[in-house]
């Protein structure tokens, strides 16, 4: 062992111990004849202390230092004369009788501080280096604490850890697949799976009862922001359960990693509340509850007064921000421009000011202030507040002003990331119907149950009764982010090719792509229900931060590149002929 | 939750309570007017007991079960008649009140016993219904525990699971690479790792100190017996520590997993023997010491006696098979058949019988008895043993002696899996020399550093220095099976570019392979050191089984194909376009 202690640990109590330390220099400073170095490692820093006492070697070498160079230092515990509180070991420091260099440095491309001086590619290409600064040691370690806390409640509870294979078989439902060349296999591939979906609901046929399992996960997307190629999920199933004993169980998992982690508590009893309902009041299936302002139908109360923007659609709804009324022309003419952007994608903004001495409207003209303020009164607004409406379709209005909402929130400080405000969105619908290619699509995946109470109108032929049919499932939301999501499953083989001839896939289909599980379920699957929560977004969220890139070690930039390894990168001929392989990439 | 209790749990204190249980049907039979169902789940089998008393709705449910439907049953706890003591809930049964069939089932395709009639291809295809065994189900329960105490051990040793990228750039260094093509980036191709070595080392740059993971690992071999395409590795890597450091706190984890998981006590201190002493002994670098039969070298015993086949090879050796000296010539000649084939590759097998009254042997035209008994002491025999001679070059000797060892403990039965013999191996070469490449081939891999007080001869340009060049490498071998292995790393610049110098790789080709991580070493890397695992031959041995087939929820076949998915498969042409690919498997 190269040293005695780490640099975290030393106190007050071990003054007049002898100690050697390793670690790398953080900043090596020199005031009059005494020089102080910072030696770092992943516990924390302590200062060495070089003066005249001390052997002239120590002193040469301690000359020679810079920047990250890898050290080993012996010597005396000794009270410091100015304390540093900001450090866990700011009352000691260690005068030093040895001083070794284990590894020089070059310097750094960038400063290894908490906030540093290189730019995100630099820094991305230098990982190992962008890794030293604290708030990604603090990300990883929190990240390592997560998963450690995430198996130990679940073992707690029975559930077993099982590993499922990453070489497996295509399905080209969903998300494109990452697919693996087969060598011995010529002409054939393996696909890297997009969750281990299909492998946890054969371990419940199989009769584990309680699977989990911390994951990596693939799906080769076009890359948008904070997506990864790679990722992460906390994977889970449970047999003879139903949506109930799935809710409180995992609920039971967070507050216990809330507590665990953040310190945090959460209510005993998460809210539940209905997608509908969250479309209707926060235009969001993953509402922010962290503040109000909630979404107002408000189409009754301003037609048939021949403002035809708004006669001539089926739905408008309004929002108050609270204290806005005071925005100017300027400002409410940014707020138009900023609705109209295509991310948002409204035609346009009407605003009602609630003041101190009457109301103000885009459209006065074709309202009595009575009418307004009875819009204004259903919004919830008071005075001082400005209300906001859009029109038009009923659930892309309601999206709309859910993405205006959180944007007001934003601006008005309401979204304070040390607040936790976690729900259950429940009752999704099972089916969206596809204008484009006029067909259903499942919501959640084809595995997802209809409701028991839902099943008659699942059988129905009309496409109005099966869009009304509910699915038993769910997503944990946080702080307007979905950290996961899950369902009970169809375990009775006729519900489930019921479920494929809804969605147009043909038995043939349906027996390539699902046969194995279609085959599973014919020997005794119970009934069974799970989720998946995203470990990476989990991480980031609990962690206080929007971006999941600094909870990953070794993420990969927004073209599925990895910067340092310069991956991916071209094999060379003879490999490709191995897999049976050519390339087009250049014809 | 569709039941109060799990079939496992029941005891004669829960007599006269109404319970509901939820499971399969593991047998159903009818003495009488009586019908006893047997429900099993993951967690036991309970007897349930349909009689007069039971309402007659009850009774025709349960006259429609067959073997493996999954059924919910509802009734009162009573003691039973004839108690069943191989069942932990063997005291009581439930008389029911209600039955009901939750999801029929097919007639498996075999029996879901312990021992099962179903052939190994057949159980593979219906692998859901192959986990039902009990066999499979404590493997995979050992296999949960395991891991949940790897990582509590570790964590508690400071250690920080940090996950590294599993889409990375491929290094055409030893076994194959799998591939993946990437779709974002035209003609280049991710690779899936072989193990996370340079992600560790990056991370020791990184200032992690003490990192571990239990991963998924990829190799595309042309498959052996008992080898996996996909395996998982227990990874780890450590700051600052010399190999003793590495060692002692290893063997604590594999102490503390014994002790856990098989309730068996390890020595304080295992055993550690050097590469050459293994080699001499045992003809083997993971020798089995749970018996005796060490090789001797007899070569200077038995030259120059006229003996022709002794004489014109470098080296005679012996072992001595307890008790085996009435061996008849049938025996013998099958022996000597044994050594000849190719996996061994004898030319001959050579005996001496130590018989109460006197030396028998194959060769004693050419010895006087006194001299073969000399060889006999020297081979450790004592009279009823029978001494086996094989000659050659001296490590292939040693390695067929070494075999051969290994095949007569196994017909002398004195391999008990039950009992566990763990030592470590240490002081490996650095470098192989390949006659055919005419080149030196690093041991471990590029990474491992040379001994401190070898690196005199590591700098040498003469091939019999470097052939003695011992690593700071070891392995950790329980009952003749390389558990784990690692090494101390190098961390200097210079010392790399040697190795990478020594093993015949040019600037260019280190450059372009290991580029990022011969860069990372510029900055400020520590000494390091670390190993791993192979996790499920760890789980197989631990479960006291040889073959890790079944310490794995879905494993491939001997062709690397998952039979029940039937994966690889052929991928469609529209997705071979996106990856600008083209098959050429059929041309």
């Amino acid at each position: 062992m190269y040293r005695s202690h780490n640099c975290g640990e030393l106190r007050i109590g071990d003054i007049g111990r002898s100690v050697t330390l390793a670690g790398w220099v953080q900043k090596a400073r020199k005031m009059g004849g005494i020089s102080f170095i910072d030696i770092r490692d992943r516990y924390g820093i302590t200062q060495l202390r070089v003066d005249e006492s001390c052997p002239a070697s120590v002193a040469e070498v301690s000359s020679s230092l810079g920047r990250e160079y890898v050290i080993q230092a012996t010597g005396v515990v000794e009270e410091r004369q100015s304390k540093n509180e900001k450090l866990d070991t700011g009352d000691i420091e260690i005068r030093l009788t040895e001083l070794k260099v284990l590894n020089a440095s070059q310097t750094p491309p960038f400063t290894i501080e908490d906030v540093s001086d290189g730019g995100e590619e630099l820094r991305a290409k230098y990982r190992y280096l962008d890794l030293r600064r604290n708030p990604l040691k603090k990300a990883l370690m929190l990240r390592h604490r997560m998963a450690v806390e995430v198996r130990n409640y679940l073992d707690r509870q029975g559930f077993l850890e099982i590993e499922t294979p990453f070489l497996i078989k295509s399905t080209p439902e969903g998300a494109r697949d990452f697919v693996v060349p087969s060598r011995m296999n010529p002409g054939e591939f393996y696909a890297l799976p997009q969750s281990p979906q299909t492998f946890k609901q054969l371990l419940m046929v199989a009769g584990y009862d309680r699977y989990f399992q911390i994951v990596r996960c693939f799906r080769d997307e076009d890359l948008r922001a904070d997506r990864q190629p790679e990722f992460t999920q906390i994977d889970c199933e449970m047999s003879f359960v139903e949506q109930e004993d799935v809710l409180n169980l995992f609920e039971g998992m967070m507050r216990h990693l809330f507590k665990e982690v953040c310190g945090v508590d959460i209510a005993p009893k998460l809210p539940r509340m209905t997608w509908f309902e969250a479309m209707d009041r926060y235009g969001s299936d993953k509402p922010d509850i962290r503040f109000g302002m909630d979404i107002s139908e408000v189409t009754s109360l301003v037609q048939g007064n021949g403002f035809s923007v708004f006669d001539s659609v089926p739905y408008v709804g309004a929002i108050a921000v609270p204290g806005a009324a005071e925005y100017t022309r300027k400002q409410l003419d940014e707020l138009t421009e900023w609705v109209k952007r295509p991310q948002v994608g409204a035609k346009g903004l009407v605003y009602i000011k609630v003041n101190e001495d009457g109301i103000k409207s885009s459209i006065d003209k074709f309202y009595s202030p009575e009418q307004l303020q009875a819009v204004a009164s259903k919004a919830g607004a008071k005075i001082g507040d400005l209300v906001l409406l859009l029109c038009g379709q009923k659930r892309k209005t309601q999206t709309q002003l859910g993405v205006l909402r959180i944007e007001m929130g934003n601006r008005l400080g309401l979204r304070d990331p040390k607040v936790f405000a976690p729900l259950w969105i429940v009752d999704f619908p099972l089916l969206e119907w596809d204008d484009e290619t006029q067909r259903f699509y499942a919501m959640h995946h084809p595995f997802t149950a209809p409701k028991p109470e839902h099943l008659k109108l699942f059988y129905s032929d009309r496409k109005e009764d099966l869009e009304q049919v509910c699915a038993n499932a769910y997503d944990f939301v946080l702080n307007g982010t979905e950290l996961g999501g899950g369902s009970i499953r169809i375990h009775e083989a006729d519900v489930q090719q019921r479920m494929f001839d809804v969605l147009g896939i043909s038995r043939e289909d349906a027996e390539y792509k699902f046969g194995f599980i279609i085959n599973a379920f014919k020997f005794g699957a119970p009934p069974h229900g799970g989720l998946a929560f995203g470990f990476d977004r989990v991480c980031a969220l609990f962690g206080g931060q929007e971006t999941i890139r600094d909870f990953i070690a070794f993420p990969k930039n927004n073209v599925g590149r990895d910067v340092m390894l310069d991956a991916p990168s071209r094999i060379d001929d003879a490999q490709m002929d191995e897999l049976f392989l050519k390339s087009t990439a250049n014809e």
